[in-house]
């Protein structure tokens, strides 16, 4: 397609290029544009309609957005501003270097421009952030037919008209009416009557993830945004509630692997800025290791008598750090989705402790038995093994799910208790019981 | 409010609890039925009014949904399932035990009951089986004002009527028109001229990944489901595709930590299931460690001269292990998210050879001035670990991201290849490196 492309604009059939277009979507003629760059990109971009250039832009690329708003001039900037829902437009403008920006805002009306100001300045991740002011706003005294013209006349600059938002005379939001009851209620009834006064909202202030936690529970596909008076301020779409899911999950991942959050895709994020995502806590975590390597360098006697012991470190360690990842993920995982809370902390433990008891010796049988069967490690050494994994696993399993809940009470992510932070604490955990299982039991063994 | 409910049905006083009822809506009143059990469940389940009895219905769990059915007539079964959308009706009678299966069918129309059937029929995670049927068709040939009639006649039974599908005689989907579109256009003219042709849509068989990329792709809230000759089976909902991005990523979650995928919510699974879920890959990976054993065993006569060496192996493990897990994180997060894809492995090995590079040169040399300055280690010991730590933290982002890629080639769930896996391969390169090193560097110390 991009070769077909290219080929009309080089012989200048700009007409062809028009009719390519009519058998494609929006999306699908923004990825098209997302592999041109400079000249070719603004030639077709203004081959296409102003009604659809505002769409297709809204789905660019960001360098791509970039380069258009270079390229165009005030006016057309400012039709394209114009046309496009809000809620992108503040998108598009947080990813624009500060030049860019000053264009934009010189080509706005002042109502708009008071707006986009007001939107910038809500917390980074609030609900302010991500909504859009496209809603429509009906009053409670209209009657069903006044309510549908009045959609009928707005709808070209709502982003969504299914949901309507009933609010008083000062804006404060009474009620909330379907177009679906609209549609089946008869023309001279008041909204008043069919409207529904149960609804769920948010504050401007709440965290998206609050915001997401309410649409998911409530299964809606908009929620309105109150300021604290309870006057409408927005609305919240489900399209942009997935982008807070995966962004949530995505920091999840991340911070569980130890990688501090990335705002970048990954193609797009230089190897200097991931290497300084990851580094702070490497560093960290190699220095903790060094206090477990202070453990082993002081039992270095035992080890001088015993050094077979040391083949079983990397296992022992091993072990423990999996099986307490295994707990702290299922519990970040269910905190994360409500399936637990702060509250359950005895119940969780509980099951740990009886997951964890039944996980230990099923492990610690096979491992005896392999040892004395398949290899030549002594009856001692096998049973300070064995022994030494049925406490590990218990106690990794149970302090695994523990610290997430500790992180969650204390309004810290949870997620940073993950993987490589429970890892260093066992280790150390791990060889201290280790050794002091051998120093015991080993004791004829040890010069 | 529990107490209060609790206490009225104690005095009997069924007509205020209906009073209370007013107030709430149908997912806090399901909430409320959540927390009582048989008789009292089954007294308040009645108050409910037909229409709202079904919804409240929906949103109960499944333990509340088998004690009603179990104690409602067959005439209350038939009315409440008929109230149900056709989505929610599937969900919970593939949550019901066999008994209450027969029961359910047994009350329902022949249409629905063939339906049903054919819907637990799809494979699991298909876009089959969390399609829903209750779509609104038009003809090309009606007339606007036809077509909003027939919506109006119809919309009890439909679950959304704001994207309006059109079919030919054979049921072959061949445009779509929202209502949005309906309602600003004129009552005469007809569906055809208006409709879009550039819909898109998923086939019965697709993953359900496949369809929450499509839907997130071009923001849509209804993405219509069609069998291979193009008949309109079905749609899916946004609301729906959340939950197939949450299940999603918790399978990711718990595959990364080498747990098996878990159907229930983490209170509801048994310590014995939970056992289950995560013994397999503990004992697999508490295996693979031996050979890890078997490397330091073979190095025993360098241990037993230079035992300090035995000190630095759990920082140089873990480091190699963390640097490895943030690699595969990365790019397993990034491969879900379609970011990157399987075309893009040397963009991706050159990022993680770059970022890695200046990664392990700045850990080493913070490592080796640690070691001189701090400890008494000695300038060559301290030279082999900080170049071990150089070539550890190097192949292990590079190996790290390169499994996941690997996997995806091979149609794995590159999930897979994260933490344990890569920890257990890179523990062993990370020994073989280090005494290699050791043995090279060291001869003057080694007896």
């Amino acid at each position: 397609m991009k070769e077909k492309i290219q080929a009309l604009i080089n012989e200048k059939k700009f007409s062809e290029i028009r009719e390519e277009f009519r058998n494609l979507n929006n999306v699908e003629i923004s990825d098209l544009l997302n592999q041109f760059d400079k000249s070719e990109l603004i030639i077709i971009f203004r081959l296409l309609s102003k009604d659809q250039s505002a769409d297709v832009f809204s789905y660019l690329e960001p360098e791509q957005q970039e380069i258009i708003i270079n390229a165009v001039t005030d006016r057309e900037t400012e039709v394209l501003f114009r046309n496009l829902y809000f809620d992108d437009m503040i998108d598009i403008i947080e990813e624009m270097p500060s030049n860019l920006v000053k264009k934009i805002l010189k080509n706005t009306n002042s109502e708009d421009r008071y707006l986009i100001n007001q939107f910038l300045n809500y917390p980074e991740n609030s609900a302010g952030s991500i909504m859009t002011t496209e809603y429509v706003d009906l009053k409670k005294n209209m009657k069903v037919s006044q309510a549908i013209k009045e959609i009928r006349d707005t709808v070209e600059e709502k982003e969504n008209i299914y949901t309507c938002y009933v609010i008083s005379e000062d804006r404060k939001l009474e009620g909330v009416v379907s177009l679906k009851e609209l549609i089946t209620s008869d023309d001279d009834v008041t909204i008043e009557s069919i409207m529904n006064r149960n609804f769920v909202s948010a504050h401007a202030n709440d965290d998206q993830e609050v915001v997401a936690d309410i649409i998911k529970k409530y299964d809606l596909i908009i929620l309105p945004v109150v300021d604290i008076e309870n006057r409408l301020l927005g609305i919240i779409t489900i399209d942009d509630i997935i982008d807070v899911i995966e962004q949530e999950d995505t920091e999840d991942f991340h911070r569980m692997a130890g990688i501090s959050p990335v705002e970048e895709t990954y193609l797009k994020t230089s190897a200097f800025t991931m290497a300084r995502q990851r580094i702070m806590w490497l560093v960290v975590l190699m220095i903790s290791a060094t206090f477990t390597g202070r453990i082993i360098k002081s039992y270095e006697d035992v080890l001088q008598s015993v050094v077979v012991l040391a083949s079983f470190i990397p296992m022992l360690m091993d072990t423990g750090g999996n099986a307490g990842a295994q707990s702290s993920t299922t519990v970040i995982r269910a905190l994360s989705l409500g399936d637990v809370e702060i509250k359950d902390i005895f119940k969780i433990l509980k099951k740990e402790f009886l997951t964890s008891f039944i996980v230990a010796v099923v492990l610690a049988a096979i491992n005896y038995l392999r040892l004395i069967t398949l290899t030549k490690t002594s009856l001692d050494v096998a049973l300070v093994v064995s022994g030494t994994l049925i406490l590990v696993v218990i106690i990794s399993k149970v302090i695994g799910a523990f610290l997430p809940i500790v992180a969650k009470t204390f309004k810290m992510d949870p997620a940073i208790m993950a993987g490589p932070l429970i890892t260093t604490i066992l280790d150390a955990l791990t060889l201290s019981i280790y050794f002091k299982f051998a120093t015991i039991f080993l004791s004829g063994m040890i010069k």
